[in-house]
This record gives C-alpha cells, structure tokens and sequence, in this order.
C-alpha cells in the first residue's frame, strides 16, 4: 500500500488534448494553445474551454463569441507549444508555424487543415474567475481527415491514425498514445457476477 | 492534403481522463466514471465536472456540494469501466471493484486509494445544459502516491510511474501512454527565429 503525500491546491490534470483553440476571422485569425478544456453536454454538444484573460485571444473571442477546436497530432507538438508560449499581438501565428487555416462552414475563425479533428463552436455561456474566463460552446460541426477513418467502419475514428498528442498540464509534458486497452461500456461487464 | 469530412454536432473529444468522481459520504459513498471534465481555472484552481442529471451522483453531489477527482491508472481501465456502466443506486460500487475508500482531509466523499492522484473539490459555480449538469469545484487539496514521484526532483510527478489511463470519449476507446515527447513552454521556442 503506497502512501499519499499532499501538494496543496494544485491545478494538475491529465491526460488533456494541447487544443488549438482559433479565434478571430479569416483574415486575422489568432491561435491559442488550450489545456484548460472540457465537454460540458453531450445534448446540447457543449465544450467548455478557459483563457487568462490577459490574452489576446480573450479580446479576440469577446469580438465575434465564436472559435475552432483543433485536435493537435504528436508530430505536431513543437508547434503545438509555439502557440502556447509567444502572444498573437506580436505574432502572426499561422505564418510562423505553416499551418494551413481553412474556412470553417458557420462561424468566422477558420479552423487548422493540419489538425485531424476540428470543432466549429458559438458561445453560449461564460463564467469568470478571477484570472481566467471560461466560454461554452455549442459544437454547429465537426471535421475529420478523411485518411483518420477506419476503413471497416464508415465515420468510426481510427484513433491510432489519429495519434492524438497528449498533454500532461502543469507537469507541462508532451506525451503520445501507447496500446489501446480495450472498449468503454464494455470491459467493465467482465466484473459483473 | 487530406479532404475534411463533416459528422455533424459531436461530443467527440480526445484525450480525457476517465476520472472516478466519488460524491456522498465516507460512510455512504459512491462512485462515477466522468469523462466530461476540465480544469477551468488556475488561480483559483477550479475544475469542471459535467453530470448527467438522472445519474444518482447527481443526488449525491447536490447533498454536500463536494466531490473528489481520482485519476486511475491504465491497469484499472476494466474498474473504470464497471463504475460508468452500473448506477450506484444498485451497485455498491467500492464493493464490486475492491477499491479502497481512504478518508479526504477537507471534505465527506472519500478518495481512493488505487487511484494515483487525487483532487478534494467543493464546488462554487454551476450550470445547467437541459440533461447535463456542470459542477465547478474549487481544488483545496491534491495528493499523490509517495511512490509516484520523481526520486531526483522533489514533489515533480513521474508521469510513466503514474501510467494514466487515456480515454477516447464517444469513440468509447481506453489507451494507455506511449513516449514522452518534449517538455511544453520549451519545444516551442525551436521555432522562434
């Protein structure tokens, strides 16, 4: 039996996506690295995600309430941690990094063609805490790399295509996904006598 | 280039923990699989835990407003699972999966002693989405294994040690961890000119 030892109020959480959060419009797009995210509905489909408010990215969702999830893959976290590290206000991301924005179906931001899942999302709540701003999102659309399907199952994610990155927060470390273990709703009916 | 392909409103989101969520009381506790969480605040550290409203943790939670957040190892994905599949209003939860229910310092609920790292929350703000209900909790103490700890740096998590289990929400797919990739707030400066 191993033994707790206490850190205090901490805001360790993993494993979480480093989501590429896109604010803005087409034309001025900005993109945020956010850890501070998680699904709040499943009907309605809402995401909530949360930013210091200290951001530009936080003046920027304020401009129009809409933004694009990006689901980041590990050959894509040097990039990843660029957009998390320098502010929009002197950067222009997209141009620094080479990622691709693409016009999104409803909503100004574009979302990340280099991305393999993409969530187009309007604000539809909001809560303040001191420092941070979290903004919920109705989900409108969702896009997936054609070549990430699992050819057996039409629409079925083929995850290892995906190879989701894997952030570790405020441990601040960049993992990928090892051997897939089984099914969920599922693997816990072998403990039901 | 790949083609994107729409599926419409999803709450596909990847990678998640499938956190165990204990409401209730030492005495009387009970046990949910949450996979709809997010940190939501650093300072102070608050975090998101989404219910749906007909799951009897939705009572629980409403008794003392306080929850603790246990993050399992990939070893005990098939207890993870057990706890999201059966209700608690019929299943005594830590009796079916043998897992231990150690006393929290600050609050009712128990944290388990299987589980790696472990948050005591109570909660501050909430928000309804018709059958989901999101509770943000204030995190007021953490803990974590001694055993789990880096022995060269002192109270820095050894993430492999922990071996985390991964979730991939609505694609319903348990993972485990693969390789570290880089450190964040550091890979990305590479790419800074």
């Amino acid at each position: 039996m191993s033994n707790k030892i206490q850190l205090g109020p901490q805001d360790i959480i993993f494993p979480v996506p480093a989501a590429l959060v896109v604010t803005g419009t087409f034309e001025n797009p900005n993109i945020l690295t956010v850890a501070w995210i998680g699904m709040m509905s499943s009907n309605p489909h809402i995401i909530g995600i949360s930013i210091d408010i200290h951001r530009y990215s936080y003046e920027l969702i304020n401009s129009n309430k809409q933004f694009s999830v990006n689901i980041p893959s590990s050959e894509n976290y040097i990039k990843t941690d660029f957009c998390g590290i320098y502010s929009g206000r002197n950067v222009n991301k997209f141009k620094e990094t080479r990622f691709t924005p693409i016009k999104s179906i409803n909503i100004e931001p574009p979302i990340i063609q280099e991305c393999p899942f993409n969530m187009e999302c309007i604000v539809v709540n909001e809560l303040s805490f001191k420092n941070y701003h979290a903004f919920f999102g109705e989900i409108i659309e969702t896009h997936i790399d054609s070549d990430k399907l699992d050819a057996a199952k039409s629409n079925k994610i083929d995850i290892s295509k995906v190879d989701p990155l894997v952030y570790i927060a405020t441990i601040r470390e960049y993992w990928s996904i090892g051997n897939k273990l089984g099914n969920s709703f599922n693997a816990g009916k072998k403990l039901k006598k």
